[in-house]
């Protein structure tokens, strides 16, 4: 049985993913709160599961494969999110497990689309392990994009591996992925205890920073709050929200160059951080100027400071909200969901299809425009100085052209449900990006809650295809990869 | 004066115009119709304009090079528009220039998409205008696509010429040109005689079978009636429509072939052509399913018929109606046109990006997924036994990039002007693919009419840009084109 060795790897995660229940129970024994039976059980139930996972599996245990790559990836992100649903299902009443399944899910993937109402009356601990897990999911999320996609070859991402481990010499997958994921733990960590000790100093509770911290690094979106960061009105946490966000935005790797060289060129030369940044200004500006235009806000200073906070917070695929943005004239949330499609850069803990992708793919375009007027003219497509083989290109396109067929095969499943196409399409496009709220039913004064079941599903499976690139999961569909 | 030559044939081209002009005005003097006087002066006019034209650039006449295709494409789409927008200006009151413009590119690029309500008590000369030029439209196009622009290769339309003519010896344009063309001509005419006898002897009258003749086998979709083909409420008429339709949506050149070897076999054996048929086939069962299911239609029947025709109606981008589909359940008109952008066969008369580029793209989809697992394996994209060389695989997906931009830009462009995401986005795949009618605003049973000038101006220019396959229209936008 070829995938035992992974179930087996599987079955050591999720005894350690016991162990990260012991936040939110500690929480819940300090603070005395409802939630406490539920983490209680759920941890309990979570390290009996893992103990019994490893020991099952412990003769299949081995060196893997790149191969098993795809299926430990695809496992990982199926199998934790129902243990971190468990205590979300026993604590909070009348919650489905379907709902609970998509809010660990939701939380795994840092999309930050929430099924649930009502957040501020829930218990502290089961609100800073919603938060807790999308910290979490994040860091895992940034190790699979410079660690492992890279070595599996997915669409692309082959480009997204900065240069800080050594080239690759042999087909083993651990001893690279541990080199790499300590720098990315060491810049993660760093970047979260700056955040949460700004937001502690902008005057939130211990508690809320350490949520907000969670949910802002890992731009997942949560929060403990039904006004998001509305709750705070204050500008000044704005402010911080939005560095970090943008922080959070850039490949990680890149900070620690920055670092090792200590200076900050090496992230205004690399074209990809450049543009992310010049997307998120020309976006501001637009939705500002937008804004003023409409009479949405009537004081240039107003209009600047939400265009900035909500165009940062849904490009960056954060999906945080201080304003009920779906009640804005549709071009502005529209625009904002178009730049969340693209606009983070690979190796970040934002979604969608990455700016490199979208850069490729403008650069093949100018390519062919020019070659038709010059049918003779050798022109690779060049990024940051580099020639893109045309195996990379092929990869970049096909990750395309699989994108947009569920972006329109999953808005038609919704639309065949019964939803309205704007709550149907900016669903997808808020599940697949991971940027968290769509628009309509499911806009930011709004949540998934109302979906049916299968509705649900269809957006589950969405953040999950589109979190882990697509192919990596859509490859264990072919019969390809079980014919052996 | 580098494209002094083009506008020299542009000139000849608009002479030869305003002969097409004599055959409504014939119309207008047998029924002595009101727009007698509107057709003298625009033939007139077309006239002196293109003598003048033609006179002026006498001296610049010489063999044209590839790259003044893409001039005399872009020009001929552009003026004569102008020329066939003239009378229906003088004729129709209160009807604005914009409007004009826009009735005359749809009608000329095939789209079919009308400004004008009231077509039932407009003058006869003016229906048979709107619905001739449809015709020579739909003559121009397929000309346009097997015989000039695999020349020019534009997005992977070398793929597209049929073997008819031997290899290309030399590089002028005009004999290769006229020896496809001659093929074509022969092959249209003969449709457009079967299908007009057909209506008729159907019971249409022979205005009325000669007006829908020329916009179904152009697949341009104009009607003389408000109420479409719904006018007749003949389900044999309907089904001439509908076998004309598909016969329209296959390359033209096919025909030729099977006939020179005496068997269907040839079209059969042709993957794009299989594709059509079976998305067509597929998109009527599930269409006819779904209403029946939602209660729209209660007999089976019924719903069939229904279905049938709009299916094939929007997926060939005939654009015809019989019955207001834009208040079915979205699902089903949101199928229709979404098969509209990609179902008929190049080298037809219809629009969208053509079944041989979805195909490519699904086969380089699998390709990647293949290679994921056997990164060393070789797998050239095939079709029709032919492996697709990468240099037209780049062409496609260029094509295919620029597509999608234009669909979301124009989109952004219509909703930052006001219009509801519905409205905005059909009119633009409705307009971009030459299908003529969206949903919403511009839905079946409205028109473009209500749209504001700007808005127009918007879908005109989306229907030409799909109609001229993008690149050879965007290629004259860049520098590259006009440094020599
Ligand atoms: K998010
Ligand atoms: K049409």
């Amino acid at each position: 049985m070829g995938f035992l060795p992974v179930v087996a790897l599987v079955g050591r995660m999720v005894l350690l993913f016991a162990l990260l229940l012991l936040v939110p129970l500690a929480f819940a024994l300090l603070g005395d709160d409802d939630a406490k039976p539920a983490f209680v059980t759920a941890a309990t139930a979570t390290a009996v599961c893992g103990l019994l996972l490893s020991l099952v599996t412990r003769r299949f245990r081995r060196e893997l494969q790149p191969r098993d790559g795809f299926l430990l990836v695809g496992m990982t992100w199926a199998v934790l999110p129902l243990f971190g649903a468990l205590p979300l299902w026993l604590a909070v009443p009348g919650l489905s497990m379907t709902d609970a399944y998509f809010e660990a899910t939701s939380a795994f993937t840092a999309t930050g689309a929430t099924a649930l109402s009502g957040l501020d009356k829930l218990p502290l601990s089961v609100n800073v392990w919603r938060c807790f897990m999308t910290w979490v999911g994040g860091l895992g999320i940034i190790v699979l994009a410079v660690a492992i996609l890279p070595m599996l070859g997915v669409g692309g991402s082959q480009l997204f591996k900065a240069e800080v481990a050594g080239p690759m010499k042999d087909q083993k997958l651990t001893p690279r992925i541990a080199d790499t994921a300590r720098v990315i733990w060491v810049a993660y960590l760093a970047m979260s205890v700056a955040c949460f000790f700004a937001f502690a100093a902008a005057g939130m509770g211990w508690a809320d920073a350490f949520m907000h911290m969670c949910s802002t690094v890992s731009l997942g979106g949560f929060s403990s709050y039904d006004a998001s960061f509305g709750h705070f009105d204050s500008p000044l946490i704005e402010a911080i929200a939005m560095v970090f966000m943008v922080l959070a935005g850039v490949n990680l790797l890149l900070y620690f160059a920055v670092w090792r060289a200590r200076s900050l060129r090496g992230l205004w030369r690399n074209t990809e951080v450049r543009a992310f940044y010049m997307v998120l200004l020309a976006g501001t500006g637009v939705v500002a100027a937008y804004l003023l235009w409409r009479g949405e806000y009537n004081e240039p200073l107003v209009a600047l400071r939400h265009s900035a906070f909500h165009v940062v917070s849904v490009a960056t695929t954060g999906g945080f909200a201080t304003q009920d943005y779906g009640q804005w004239p549709l071009f502005a949330p529209l625009l904002m969901l178009l730049l969340g499609c693209f606009a983070t850069c690979a190796g970040s803990t934002g979604g969608g299809i990455k700016m490199v992708r979208m850069l490729l793919m403008l650069k093949q375009a100018r390519r062919e425009l020019v070659r038709i007027v010059h049918p003779n003219v050798v022109n690779p497509v060049v990024l940051n100085g580099q020639a893109i083989s045309d195996r990379v290109m092929q990869s970049v396109i096909a990750y395309m052209m699989i994108y947009g067929a569920i972006l329109v095969g999953f808005t038609m499943l919704l639309v065949f449900t019964g939803l309205d196409v704007v709550t149907a399409f900016t669903a997808v496009i808020a599940c697949a990006n991971n940027i968290g709220p769509g628009l309509g039913e499911v806009g930011p004064a709004n949540n998934f809650g109302g979906l049916s079941d299968f509705q649900t599903w269809v957006c589950t499976f969405a953040m999950m295809l589109g979190r882990l690139e697509l192919l990596s999961v859509l490859v264990l569909f072919t019969p390809a990869f079980w014919r052996r």
